[in-house]
């Protein structure tokens, strides 16, 4: 892992700047996919999870058999490390319910917001080199407590056709009934357009890989919500006097045996810090059993020696990482600095993969730099907020001659006129 | 106004489908256009600014002179009517602050979420044919608000250079100081890229027509966010024996007036109440200065006869209205029926230009059946949700098992090591 001192400010920008990704070459084949989903539907789909899956599906959809066979292939030990991962993420997830507030703005006009369910919604769970069973719980535990009356799961299957088990039986805990065995850009067209077995939803989201990501882009244009565009995955560690080398080095691989395209990035005032997480991070890689993949991702990694605190956490703003830890004993001095970041991570013993599982908070985040203007996920994105007022005969009273002023300003006769009528017949009364 | 009286449920979809508008024809063009200003920057913008819009400007950025000027030339009405609805909509907009709590989910583990403010977002105003003042303060008093650093304004000059005044006076008054002449897709591409004269921004805010439009969907695939997707404007007017028809009528031709490609659609269960309020918008149409516009937005619009209040609410939901009006003196029973639509205007007095300009409530809302799975524009557009989680010592060993379990069933070892290097370290103190 190289370490580069003191860069001089203006390099910035370059070190933050993440490896493009040239997805315009997949355009092509995967506007395809999505066309012959749209017009072949589950015909499409099981040709498609035949020729890249290479399994012949007689049926697309997850049986009840499927699931109840599931649930004995799970250990007990792993099925209660799910439930206590659920019981966390559901009480931070149900903190975010948001109160609707009455606002009077002036005599008359009583507004507020109510949060209400989007009705359909689709997750995409990856199933290829890791099981993401983790993100059943990040996406299905939010849109239940939301209310989403239709979610839809697909993943695809091994070559023999079977959805890995930990899959279905989190799915069935988080409470997820329609599960579908498709994977790739044909399962997002699948949940974007309908077919005669999956249902069509309002909003995608979950990880995937390039194709995925590439059809999440395009039915985004046609209407479809998505969660936030995506990129490789990431984290930012600033580390002290006071941080653990064993600690940090483990938080830095933990990142960079996600994909060789991850980026795991120290950000330290101290050369002496810097040199004893790199021994310490060379050792412990060796050990891994995906070191291919985290090596390649160390490759692309580099630690960053800077001059102050306050130097540290500037970098950390440009860079806008997914992850941030900061792994201080003073982490809750760094709070007020963070502008951009995905999920921060205070001390020590806050390590990401805490919150990758089990503390409750959302995995579910902005890379790539999109920290500077997305949030992650959270109960937020499974409702919309609608807007509610309502106008008295006082509250016309009170506004009408101002919108009537405004209106004409802008040309819009009718906009006006439709106060006109009312004050009018107010004042007849 | 036709009458389509109990249409069949089957018919219902189509009845609710938007006028497809091919914006594929567009990309090209739009491409170019920024392709132009990404490398050629204030120049490509100048010649744009020339070609389309008639005008050679020597400067891109409007003076404190020209600003000063400008609230010369505003009426003092005018701008005490601004003034007002600046305070509304501060009031409304203020309320929608979220709090911080922090939660702790198990012993040891605390998690909570802090809105940071996008540092730099972009304002979008049409000065075509109808000057939006009223949307700069509907952005801009969020983004004042949230605390964004940098908000930049870009909007069309007229033929001799010049920014309509009230733009000029709305903008000051919010306080926007960064005010660019410039419109069209090539405004959308100096706020994404940046340009000599024109800071970048990370979200780009504010209604247009096609080029525009289009324009911010192709910056969003690069990482740009935007609102929402943006189409036609609408309303959905429900109506009962207790509405008043000549409001009814003034309410969809407020909405009529907006563009030939508005839809203004009356659902209700009585025809006597179709027929009046048709009786009443013949009449009213006739006094429009809009009228050509207007009549082209009523003959795509309709009326729906329904059999029931169940039935009206059911259609609304479908259709997902920009607008959703319940013109009844019984308005509050409906509202726990409202599942899509941008923003509810409750009873005979709560009309859609009291939302439009003064109530407090914002008018950038989702179109085009975007009610399904989007919100309107709020203090949420402007923020990040930043999840902040401090993990001790405890909590890492109430949390720890279950994440090695966790971590090890999706085959990520190296998340399962770094919180075996922690438990190991807090055995052995």
């Amino acid at each position: 892992m190289k370490i580069i001192k003191k860069p001089a400010s203006e390099t910035w920008n370059k070190l933050c700047k993440r490896a493009t990704i040239n997805k315009d070459s997949l355009q092509g084949t995967v506007q395809n996919i999505l066309n012959n989903v749209a017009q072949n539907k589950d015909a499409a789909l099981k040709k498609y999870t035949e020729l890249f899956d290479g399994v012949a599906l007689n049926s697309l959809e997850v049986t009840n058999k499927e699931v109840i066979e599931a649930e004995g292939l799970v250990s007990g030990e792993l099925k209660s490390a799910i439930q206590l991962a659920k019981t966390n993420i559901e009480i931070f997830h149900n903190s975010q319910k948001e109160v609707s507030k009455k606002i009077s703005t002036i005599k008359g006009v009583t507004c507020w917001r109510k949060s209400v369910a989007i009705e359909k919604v689709g997750l995409y769970i990856p199933g290829g080199s890791a099981p993401l069973f983790s993100t059943i719980l990040m996406l299905g535990i939010p849109a239940k407590i939301a209310g989403c009356k239709e979610i839809v799961l697909c993943t695809p299957t091994n070559k023999e056709g079977i959805v890995n088990p930990a899959i279905l039986y989190t799915a069935s805990l988080v409470g997820i009934t329609k599960i579908f065995k498709v994977g790739g850009a044909q399962a997002i067209g699948a949940m974007a357009y309908g077919t005669e077995t999956i249902p069509q939803v309002y909003k995608i989201l979950g990880p995937g890989n390039q194709f995925v990501t590439k059809a999440k882009e395009l039915v985004q244009q046609q209407g479809v919500a998505i969660d936030m565009p995506a990129g490789p995955s990431e984290v930012l560690v600033i580390a002290d006097e006071t941080s653990n080398p064993v600690f940090v080095a483990a938080d830095l691989l933990s990142q960079a045996e996600h994909g060789a395209d991850s980026q795991a990035i120290l950000v330290t005032t101290s050369n002496k810090v810097a040199q004893n997480v790199i021994v310490e991070l060379n050792n412990q890689i060796e050990e891994l059993s995906r070191k291919e993949i985290a090596k390649k991702a160390i490759e692309n990694s580099f630690v960053v020696v800077l001059t102050s605190k306050d130097e540290c956490i500037e970098f950390s703003n440009k860079y806008a990482p997914e992850h941030l830890i900061i792994a201080s004993d003073k982490a809750s001095e760094y709070i007020e600095g963070v502008i951009n970041a995905g999920s921060v991570f205070l001390g020590n013993y806050s390590c990401e993969s805490a919150g990758d599982y089990a503390s409750g908070t959302n995995h579910t985040l902005p890379t790539n730099g999109y920290a500077k203007n997305y949030s992650g996920v959270s109960l937020d994105s499974f409702v919309k907020k609608i807007t509610f007022q309502e106008v008295t005969k006082e509250g016309i009273e009170n506004l009408g001659g101002a919108i009537e002023l405004m209106a004409a300003a802008e040309g819009l006769q009718a906009h006006k006129n439709a106060i006109t009528v009312r004050l009018k017949e107010i004042s007849n009364v």
